[in-house]
């Protein structure tokens, strides 16, 4: 029956094809993707007399986000809407909320919501202020445009998150950020229904709470940087708005230069101590065996807790190497005489009596990776930065845990890696019960190499896609829509004054001089800071460095690159002439670049650390273009041609100024191409 | 003689040259300008090893200034510097004060400053911490760049302000401004040398000042967008800290809406009040006769005066129409009874009342024009709206005063326009002891149609023209070189955290929905908002309204038009070839743009307004074509043709969304000039 396996065949394809934009249509500019969508047919206009009604059980929470979401409404849309709730059951938009849920929201409260669009109305439903406020979040991404004017598509929405813990860790330790950084990335983080702000306060290079008991601590180890506790509440109010809980983190027992600059009677070694300026780990690590230690922290986490609502109190506890404790003979000697045989037990025994101090406070310990252990209490909660399997022991054990190896957003890594990485995989081993113990995950912003200028260029927007992942379904992952949507999503979070955008050409017109930089935004456009851990290898700063370098101006997933090696791929295995045409104008645009380029920066001695970069753009257009001519000509060159470009590409390829252009390897593919027989 | 006149005309001509062009020189980017500037032969390299001695009398604000501008200069080289002082006689930069000034300005302040950079050290002395600081700017504005690196050229200059009062009004009652945005101007304000922060707190539509006696007033007259008092004291912190005084206002009997929604027993006439939502002038006016209104006012400004350290209160005073005095009964018999002839002679009553509160806490009384009068005490200082006539006679009559008039930075006038307005300009026929009278001037940036998005693109760079006005010589007045200056001051601005170049891009990035804004750049690059008092005429808004349109994208002195209208004034003079072939192309551009931007326009609704402005766009570039093609070709068009596009012309020349396109004038004298046979 070969005719009907054709017919087959036919149907199978065309119905791939149907899924695959149904799929695409059903994602619009959603993010992250509900769980359940049903598209109607039908429109409701947006027009001045948008109406909004509230019913159910409703608090100031609720009218505050309504009041945020209309105006941020309205500046897209340029209508001023009224701003009186309306009492007809005809609103545009009708609201109604069956309970208030926790003002303080905690881990588990019911985000869920219903959005209903038909051509007459809007109607949203949700059990809690939070879910409802994801709702009006969903309402806005569901704006669209057109001739006709604004409207919102008919629509069908029942939507509630994957996992109950989605957090974005923000290290304010190593570089200090003002509030309103703070602020504007809440909002962004609500924008994208995240919902835990993970506030990494203390550090060897900084302790950034304001500590009323033991004032020398924020005093001495901040150069004047930290949060006033009226800051602190500010922020959690702030966040408690925007349904974000927030979990304070402070870093134990390693991690603790900043602790002992005024405290060095706590450290396993003696002062005096200063804040420290470098990246990376170091030794001074409190002293567990000393009991001034405890006499230290049982206050500051009283303190703490009273100060910090929510039921999670984040104690670290990584990258404890303990040299400190191995060259202490006293602190040897307790080891020997308490029967803790190596260094994890000590920590272990450090965490057991901090445990006490958060349990007496009621709160639930949590901590990195190193603290968990066989035999750790099972309320313990372990964020794991090393793995799937480290936390599916975790989970096995009994313990709770989130991910955030994969989520490390500070490491300049594309949004496509962090979205593959799922904290459950489809192919987990863990049974159910063991699944319902990995609660989420966290992208995690260490602050290394950010600045308020460049943070929200480092976290937005390839964080949306970490939000995605965190609450969307498993199902959920094709790359290319996701990076369509990111761009999408990119764009609105500038409503709320995220700076990831527009700090861009800012950065670029200091290191130009100049209003004329497009040269260098055509060159920002292919490269990227160097990943994982090179950038402090290959262009060592400190703390205290300007962080306003062309590396900083650049930002993970280069823009053009990504298009250029689509283009590459697409024109190796299809060789249409239209594509050909499309890189050839490429080549020839990064060859003028690259000379007006080498102009600019060698007139510019903060681009002097880039100018071979000018060079290897000229050479890459070259070699583009010389490719084009083979092509044109169709003259297989001899294999000294494709030699010598394959060595120039190799060198090319090197970082300058800690920077790496992100096309060489479509280079390559060329090259090999026109060089093959 | 020809021979010799020949000669000396030559001579004369040489030298006017080189003077224009050591004028030139001598003003490098410098804004405003020094009162006294010898360039030497010589540079001071700036690199890593920079180094900073500090001696005389010191103060913790100079400390923290220094730290603020070295973290400048290591933005702008990318070197990191120590942060320790030197101890050595030899740093790169050596800072010698005199004495610490007052911790709190105060007018009149030594501002003075002498900075003498060699090749081998920066050496900066002043009388006090204030003029340290305005030294610390000009050094700032010095630094260059070539292939060598960065350095300061060598120079001599001796510097001081010209007048002792150089504000900025923001109206932070019509639209409030979060405190962050009020920090970002002080700092763009210490950068061009302004030393008063004149902030109008109260107006008709909000009332913007924490009050303990009566929190009624802030609490229902703000939306709950005001200043805690505690916000206050930390403006005036930052802004002592760049030796930037803060003047309050508290505008009465009008303007006084927002005052009566608490207290209507204090209005002319009886309540209840609202906040008003309109522009304009309103009739809510207090009520002079009535003892409650003095009641309340008395211990409100001896809270405001323990609050606000400047000595001078401002009262406002101004547009009160008196329609609420003429209309009650009561109050034309206390007038009568009373001997007061005139309502200006009842808000004189009242003025003199509310004088004695401000005495009695040692204050000294500010207001507009309007409570001039020829009785009034010599303390009183005038602020004149009205111009500098007005302000000659407050001089003569023995008051001091200082000139708004021509500064109002809120009507979207060209930085030309302000920059020759002098407050003592070179005819005033003002003797010696009276034009000390005139304390200097004010930017007035008030608020109708500014939110925090956008209020600094309208502030800066045009105020830095008025900031020169006010500190430099009344000779420095090139306007060419000004606008050259404005704009590498303006890219300066930008390191502070200024958004009036950035927030551009990202509203035009709202309003097409897309990262692809070339052509709206194109067009807002030759557009400007309609002048004065136009804009709410033709396009009305209310306070609430978004202010997100085209036309608060849109900014004053559209800089594309400026380059071509100077291209047209120099073509239609020289007829230079070059200069016609730039025409063409910039005729080219506009066609293209315009027919690109009709399908923007047609399927983004908020751009709908503008549509019309992409019709006009490709018709000045068609138009622009036939006026190149006839010049190429030589033949003069007839009376028809010239008729048809003049009257084009006209109609293109018609505000469209609120917003002018800035070149038709140009475009007419083309028509003109290939016309005239």
């Amino acid at each position: 029956m070969p005719k009907l396996s054709i017919i087959l065949v036919l149907i199978l394809t065309f119905s791939t094809v149907v899924f695959a934009q149904d799929l695409q249509n059903q994602r619009r500019n959603l993010m992250p993707v509900p769980a359940n969508i049903a598209w109607k047919n039908g429109r409701l206009a947006i027009n001045k007399n948008f109406s909004v009604s509230l019913s159910g059980k409703t608090d100031e929470r609720l009218k505050s986000y309504i009041f945020r979401v209309l105006r941020r409404l309205e500046g897209r849309t340029i209508f001023e809407f009224s701003r009186e709730y309306s009492n007809s059951t005809n609103a545009t938009l009708s609201i109604e909320t069956q309970s208030t849920g926790n003002a303080i929201p905690k881990l588990g409260d019911d985000e869920s919501y219903n959005l209903e669009i038909s051509d007459k109305q809007a109607k949203l439903t949700a059990p809690t202020t939070v879910g409802a406020m994801r709702g009006l979040e969903t309402l806005l991404q569901l704006l669209e445009r057109d001739k006709d004017g604004f409207y919102f598509p008919a629509v069908s929405i029942n939507d509630k998150p994957r996992f109950a813990w989605r957090g974005l860790l923000i290290d304010v330790a190593r570089h200090f950020q003002p509030i309103e950084v703070l602020k504007r990335n809440l909002d962004a983080m609500a924008a994208v229904k995240m919902n835990v702000l993970h506030w990494h306060l203390t550090e060897d290079q900084g302790f950034r709470v304001e500590t009323k008991k033991f004032p020398e601590l924020h005093l001495q180890g901040s150069d004047g940087d930290f949060y006033s506790q009226d800051q602190i509440r500010e922020i959690i109010k702030y966040a408690a708005d925007r349904g974000i809980r927030v979990m304070p983190e402070f870093d134990m027992p390693g991690h603790a230069t900043a602790w002992v600059v005024s405290h060095p009677e706590i450290a396993s070694a003696s002062g005096p101590y200063k804040i420290e300026r470098q990246p990376g780990i170091f030794d001074p690590t409190m002293d567990p065996t000393n009991e001034k230690t405890y006499k230290l922290l049982e206050p500051f986490f009283a303190e703490m807790a009273a100060l910090f609502p929510d039921a999670y109190m984040h104690i670290g506890g990584d990258e404890n190497e303990g040299k400190q404790w191995a060259a202490n003979a006293d602190i040897q000697a307790f080891m020997k005489k308490n029967g803790l045989k190596t260094q994890d037990d000590l920590q272990q025994y450090f965490n057991r009596r901090i445990l006490k101090f958060l349990q007496k406070n009621g709160k639930i310990m949590m901590g990195w990776d190193e603290i968990f252990q066989p035999d750790i209490p099972k309320e313990i909660v372990i964020q794991s930065w090393r793995g799937q399997e480290a936390l599916g022991k975790v989970a096995r054990q009994g313990n709770q845990g989130i991910l955030s190896n994969g989520y490390y957003i500070d490491l300049m890594q594309p949004a496509s890696d962090h979205y593959v990485v799922d904290p459950l995989p489809a192919n987990t081993t863990l049974t159910p019960d063991e699944q319902k113990r990995v609660l989420g995950g966290e992208a995690t912003m260490w602050s290394e190499w950010v600045s308020p200028e460049t943070i929200d260029s480092r976290i937005w927007t390839r964080t949306a896609a970490i939000a995605e992942r965190l609450w969307s379904p498993r199902e959920i992952n094709d790359i290319d829509d996701m990076y369509r949507r990111l761009d999408v999503i990119g764009l609105q979070l500038e409503e709320l004054g995220l700076t990831h955008r527009k700090n861009q050409t800012m950065l670029l017109r200091r290191l130009a001089n100049s209003d004329h930089i497009e040269t260098l935004q055509n060159l920002v456009a292919i490269i990227e800071p160097v990943k994982i851990y090179q950038r402090y290898q290959v262009r060592p700063q400190s703390m205290l460095s300007p962080l306003t370098g062309l590396i900083d101006a650049a930002q993970a997933d280069a823009p053009k690159a990504r298009i250029f090696n689509k283009l590459v791929q697409k024109f190796t295995s299809q060789k249409n002439p239209d594509d050909a045409a499309k890189l050839k104008n490429t080549f020839t645009e990064w060859k003028n670049t690259g000379v007006q380029l080498k102009t600019l920066m060698e007139n510019n001695p903060s681009l002097f650390e880039a100018k071979q970069l000018a060079t290897d753009l000229t050479d890459l257009g070259e070699i583009g273009l010389e490719i084009t001519d083979i092509l044109q000509n169709g003259k297989t060159p001899n294999a000294d041609w494709k030699n010598t470009k394959l060595k120039r590409l190799v060198e090319i390829a090197k970082p300058k100024a800690a920077l790496e252009i992100q096309v060489v390897e479509s280079m390559k593919k060329l090259v090999e191409m026109v060089s093959a027989k």
